[in-house]
């Protein structure tokens, strides 16, 4: 286009940019997070593929969770495999440690007895994302702990700056593997964090799933405060058995939906989130760290949303 | 001293540093956070004083908190008097959410009855250092909510760049005043962090205490994952009486003490948990966001540390 046009197109822009917002403008812009969701429309929302989340049934009810093949695919996979074998059933969370993770498994001095998974797999502390491209939806933040953070479907993640290296991180709820010294020595060591994000584990060992519904049945689990982590067997803890969801009749599956991160709304909510507005808030700090957006769950057709907290 | 002298001692400086650690100066420096507790001495920790820690009394349990006078003195003293005047006695933790908050408190439509103290009172989202110094131990890395981070005997705070505001942040077991729309409506609404920090709060509520045993009980409490925060009023939810420490007797008192955060103890904890190393660890960050820092609390006389997972 030619100058006069290019000249005519930026003060048309800036006149548009200096009138002021009508309130209808306003609100649509200081839009809640609670307004984000509930002014979502339905595709703005996913259903997890069943065979990609695991039903751990504990005495206090159900926990699902979400597991993430395209940032752990080896663990996910093996994981899956394991629960089939009947690894967790029968077994507890023996090391729950209040603020910080509940662990779970089987336990004892014999490894335990599996037919298709291994009892230990190769860690995936990253993800190679040149090789397997993911969604990766930046947060505008920063963050003391990588380079970049932002949401891989569903999953709170991080990458270096060439991108070239993508991983789940350490939020509250995330689904990680306990491990030995060697990195490569986790395999049926399951482990969900029940408290602030533990970030500084993130790149030691490797996140591949989320909570996605029943972290309060998490939390009423029997724990320690101790440093030394002392193991806490209750019979509250035990583990009575782990289900791969598309092994369980449909009745039996929760109806869950996870708001899809690449979505309007979800990037609405981000910004939401950063600069918090309204009658009640007086302080905008401009900045949100990323396990302080939680990814919205809810059941489908319900507006009772999950994980969505005030 | 003379510039000769003063040459000496660089090159003897220069000299010491160049030097290889020996192999104890190297366990020194990579002690991990369980054991720089461990071999903390007695002058590391402090007792809190029992005016400055409130007794909440659940069916399930005690939670012990304590108050944070330097930092919020009129939330102190106003809820020191009402919990005196038994505001507090047979309420409830009403909004309890998941990853979020446990709130607590009267209820109803009539104001509480109170004697000396005042249903809603001044607005305290930051302290005037300037005019009230306090010893600000700062945490050696970037945060994203505030010009610096660090500890304030005991509390993770932040403060301006200049120091002459400083306020306590939303970390894991925080102790805030929940409040209406205008800034001085709080006064009886106690609330705690039970998930991720929630520091978009801070600055926009009064933090002025913390948790510093009885998390699991709280953990315990019926809750709601519901975006709206819907009400939960269960009858675990019950608060049966508050009690100010002082009042108690001692020997119904428990004998809490409290790592000092300005101990050298507590500066080597900082540290190591900015880089953790050791046979485990593969990733060290070099950086920790200030709610990753738990300032441990112990039984006086006891190694059973708490509060400070591995």
């Amino acid at each position: 286009m030619n100058i006069l046009l290019k000249i005519l197109t930026i003060i048309v822009l800036l006149t548009a940019l200096s009138e002021p917002l009508t309130a209808q403008q306003e609100a649509v812009k200081h839009r809640t997070p609670g307004e984000i969701v509930a002014q979502s429309t339905a595709q703005d929302w996913r259903t997890p593929a069943p065979e990609n989340t695991l039903y751990v049934q504990l005495p206090g009810g159900t926990v699902v969770l979400e597991l993430a093949p395209q940032l752990a695919p080896l663990h996910v996979d093996n994981t899956r495999k394991l629960v089939r074998d009947g690894v967790f059933d029968n077994t507890s969370f023996y090391r729950v440690i209040d603020g910080f993770v509940a662990q779970g498994g089987p336990q004892g001095d014999a490894p335990p007895q599996v037919k298709t998974g291994q009892v230990t797999i190769a860690a995936e502390f990253t993800r190679d994302t040149a090789q397997h491209p993911v969604d990766f939806v930046p947060l505008d933040a920063a963050d003391g702990y990588a380079d970049s953070v932002g949401f891989v479907d569903g999953f709170a993640a991080a990458r270096t700056r060439d991108g070239a290296q993508t991983w789940a991180v350490h939020c509250y709820g995330a689904l990680g593997m306990g491990r030995a010294n060697e990195s490569d020595s986790g395999g049926t060591e399951l482990y969900v964090v029940i408290g602030h994000a533990q970030r500084y584990l993130d790149r030691n060992t490797t996140v591949f799933g989320r909570v996605l519904d029943g972290m309060d049945v998490l939390q009423k689990l029997d724990r320690s405060s101790a440093l030394s982590g002392a193991q806490t067997v209750g019979s509250s803890n035990r583990i009575v058995r782990i289900r791969v969801g598309s092994d369980l009749p449909p009745e039996e599956r929760r109806p869950l939906q996870v708001m899809k991160t690449n979505s309007d709304a979800f990037r609405a909510l981000m910004m939401a989130r950063k600069n918090r507005r309204g009658e009640w808030f007086v302080h905008a700090h401009n900045h949100i760290d990323v396990c302080a957006v939680p990814v919205p769950v809810r059941l489908a057709a319900d507006t009772n949303t999950q994980a969505a907290s005030e």
